[in-house]
């Protein structure tokens, strides 16, 4: 690694793939980024939307960022952009400055982005990619699933014909209902064969076209552009001029073109006050983006390096905010397009991004008059997939502690915000995890007859030698359950007063720390004063090797035998078998 | 648990002891009370002094409080009362309120030690003792460490015949060198006689009297009470109007008596500012108390009730709190002397409150001309024992995380103040925890000849299948660790191309919540699509309870194996064997 080469072929990886690239990669590249970039043009103006930005905002952030992810990132699928979640989460964020002045919005947005990049670039340079894992997965469901009903619920108004704002999902029903006489019905009624028209069409649209005759490649590309055949079809609509859709709203002018390259406002206290959801936007990107990236490299059987991606989405993000653009990271659905699609390097993204740019320069002015319906539309049937109903069931059945962390963070979510259900259920599963591992299950064991096994004596039939008690521990001893475990042997000595032997069989204890030796030693002192021994089995080396280096081994009143059997031999349990008698 | 009479002896232990009282147990607690009187007077007016309030509140605190405890207590002999550290922890909390006017820090600390009742009873009746749990032992050890260099130095300025108050050591420090002209060279001179007096006294005294003839229980005595001597010795002699002692300091006025029931000041905002504060010396005082409580009940071979301590803690500190006296708990070195004195029940410490009673009413108003540098010359040696310079050396020998979490709450609380070191080390043990389970040990493992055992192919001679890998992993598997598991068993695959089989060992995992199962569900289809087996062993019954209400096992493309050498066995793995190549 420190030849200068090889750091230069770690941190970018395009030096990699550009070597061996050939007409075959072109090919698939280059028809799978037309597709990608057929769905991106209106996703891309859709989430700008659902950000409370002007669309081109949207168009910018399909550009650079994709050409930063094609030179740093090591997934060959990943499809970089603007994503819902994300684009919700900006929303959130940035409301209180769009509120003020829209410039000012987007001056938020460019912040989110930046800060999104230095700390992705950071935590990639030093190697921090395991803090996202501290999202557990019922924390990460319940956001999604919850955010997936705040983003239609937030559409839902654009569907009647107008457009109203709101945090949460009962302020936005609230203030839909109070507006409800301003519905259009010639917009109501389009956007519900819209809909309709989008879910037949992700639902039944491959197989339809499959019976018509189309083959499935081209079956499936039917599917996938059909939004942005609706966007084609929408927009020269409103430019017939036909009369009864007057009423219909569009999305007004697009700047589009070319972002200009351009410095984020240095104001700090911007920053201050962007920080924690930016912080909160990098993580949901992150961990998003790695788990499609990675389920789709093994399906290639190929490998991504998790800490290189921290710096390719922070690359991509930090071109965002410098090409005035709101944060980005791996969108799934567009992921696994490309991928379908036939993208084997990332110079898929390359051309998608060069596709976006000709799309921006060409047709995004001529796009002014697409209506706000259809846009609307197009999120809702995205976001639907992301709502997973039988996670509520299927986590309740497994544990009670990963539902708890699910329906906080599902409600909090919904009720009250994005970045307290997220911080609500990060806190939630970390106090859970500490609660369970501070009370750890504990198991008094007997020898398995004929075996050299020893297993729980409330579980098994087992023999045990009447004035050896040994008690197995499940779970790593450290502060927080060291007492309670001083207790429980005290406890085990008091209902079972012949001991003369005492084991602490260690098979699960992976780690013993100070607090926990302290306690240790105090059970050692008590149990030499009641005459008892004190003895450890199955300890492993690498703790072994930590005890060697205090004075516990020297003091302790007993022994520490290599496997429970040999503890049982040299204590000559054998001779003095009995019942267990609880 | 649902007869009244249980319930009222399982709250009431005071019901118990005292039907078997009899003349013998009186004579021990009488002759253990009269010590441990002589011991409290002198250290309830230096503790009192040392929180910044008038010496009579630490005799109120010794009064009633101590009669909650002997009502409530499990503990036969537990001494409470003002404590050092706690007293610490006041004198900063309610500084800014004693600043003002000292009415109004007395009202402060009112308020920490009804703040710290409530919260001890509620956690009482609630069973929340384990919370104290958290508080790591390195975090203990350098806080306490810390907090008696913090005494130590507070005291400094009273040797020198002026007192400067501070927060931090520094400041401390700084202040005592700005006023060092204010010395007075008399009082310096008498305190650094005293000061050798008691350490002299202390660590030789005991053997001193016994050279002279004394017995060992009346040369121990004599050691006890020869701060009680010195606070006699010192009143007596500014009574007796020598001239030279003119420039001494005395304690001033002391309104002894008894205390009068009152409530605490209502005040909200008061209370607001001062729970965060009494929440820390709430858990440091219990922590102290059921330590010491616990290790003296274990020479003894009885048992105390943690939780019923929470409530008999609270009931003290309520008592505290509705006689205008200031925080308490149990103090080790009394209670230490208790115990050898002769206490034999909680009456021990009735007898004590009497006692305390008795001196507050006929000597506190005389003691008014206690010179206050004795008091602080007593400060010093107590506090002196507090302070372990040992446990650095250990620490950092034993554990590298536990030495970082103790040497930031000792810096802390050293530099900063009391509480930040506090909070910071409990902040930083639990980060700590979560980093280590979050990156587990694992190993590839193989057959040990001729046993049933697997183990480490890097520590041990064993044998290995070639196609078929096993993995233990030595952590429960939760969502801070399921991924870097993923990554690690595709890392072992992409090391290992001819594996068929691969074996997750699980006699270590103690539990897999919902985020590693999901792993699991990944990971089993990942390894189905290349073609390899899946497999677990040793998986231990409650985590199968757990796996089986989970689609996991019918998914799962391999088996699960009640012991590892079952699943080598199952594999015909022991025809094929060859040695590890890693």
């Amino acid at each position: 690694m420190t030849n200068p080469s090889n750091i230069l072929i770690k941190y970018l990886p395009i030096l990699v793939w550009t070597k061996k690239y050939n007409k075959g990669d072109a090919t698939g590249d280059l028809s799978a980024a037309i597709i990608v970039t057929l769905m991106l043009v209106p996703q891309a103006l859709a989430y700008a939307v659902l950000s409370g930005l002007p669309p081109q905002v949207g168009l910018y952030a399909s550009m650079l960022p994709l050409i930063a992810y094609a030179i740093f990132g090591t997934s060959s699928t990943l499809a970089v952009g603007p994503v819902a979640v994300a684009s919700l989460m900006t929303a959130t964020a940035i409301q209180p400055f769009s509120a003020i002045d829209i410039s000012l919005g987007i001056q938020a947005a460019v912040i989110l982005a930046c800060i999104s990049g230095f700390i992705l670039v950071l935590a990639g340079l030093f190697r921090l990619g395991f803090l996202a894992n501290f999202l557990s997965h019922p924390v990460i469901t319940g956001f999604i699933s919850a955010a997936s009903i705040v983003i239609a619920t937030s559409q839902l108004s654009t569907l009647l014909g107008y457009s109203v704002g709101g945090d949460t999902v009962i302020e936005l029903v609230r203030t839909i209902y109070d507006n409800i006489d301003k519905t259009d019905s010639v917009t109501l009624t389009l956007s519900i064969i819209t809909l309709l028209f989008l879910i037949v069409n992700k639902k039944y649209g491959g197989t339809l076209w499959i019976n018509i005759g189309l083959s499935k490649f081209w079956a499936q590309t039917a599917v996938r552009i059909a939004p942005a055949f609706l966007v084609l079809l929408g927009t020269l609509a409103i430019k017939a001029d036909i009369p009864w859709l007057d009423s219909v709203r569009t999305v007004g002018d697009i700047t589009g073109g070319l972002p200009s390259l351009s410095m984020p406002n240095t104001d700090l206290s911007l920053w201050q006050a962007l920080w924690l959801p930016a912080v909160l936007i990098t993580i949901i990107g992150y961990v998003e983006s790695i788990s499609v990236a990675q389920s789709l490299a093994l399906k290639r059987k190929e490998r991504i390096d998790p800490d290189q991606e921290l710096i390719a989405l922070g690359m991509s993000n930090l071109a965002a905010g410098f090409t005035a653009a709101l944060p980005v990271s791996g969108g799934v659905s567009r992921s696994v397009v490309n991928m379908d699609a036939g993208a084997v390097t990332p110079a898929a993204g390359l051309i998608t991004a060069f596709g976006m740019i000709i799309a921006s320069v060409f047709i995004a002015n001529w796009l002014g008059d697409l209506p706000r319906f259809i846009l609307a539309t197009i999120i809702i049937v995205a976001v639907m997939s992301l709502f997973d109903a039988g996670v509520f069931k299927r986590t309740w059945q497994y544990s009670y502690h990963d539902f708890m962390a699910l329906i906080i963070t599902f409600s909090m979510t919904l009720l009250v915000n994005v970045q307290s259900g997220i911080t609500a259920g990060v806190l939630l599963s970390i106090g859970l995890h500490l609660y369970r591992s501070s009370r750890p299950h504990t198991a008094i064991v007997g020898h398995v007859p004929g075996t050299e096994h020893f297993r729980n004596i409330d579980r098994h039939e087992v023999e045990v030698c009447p004035d050896v008690i040994t008690i197995r521990v499940d779970e790593s001893l450290y502060f927080a359950n060291a007492r309670f475990l001083e207790q429980r042997i005290l406890e085990v000595l008091a209902e079972n007063k012949m001991t003369k032997h005492l084991i602490l069989m260690c098979c699960a204890v992976n780690d013993i720390d100070g607090s926990a030796l302290e306690v240790l030693e105090t059970v050692n002192e008590q149990l030499k004063t009641l005459g008892v021994g004190f003895h450890l089995s199955e300890v492993k080396g690498p703790i072994m090797d930590k005890l060697n280096k205090s004075h516990f081994i020297e003091l302790l009143n007993g022994k520490v035998h290599l496997t429970q059997f040999k503890a049982y031999e040299e204590l000559s349990c054998f001779n003095t078998y009995s019942q267990p008698n609880n």
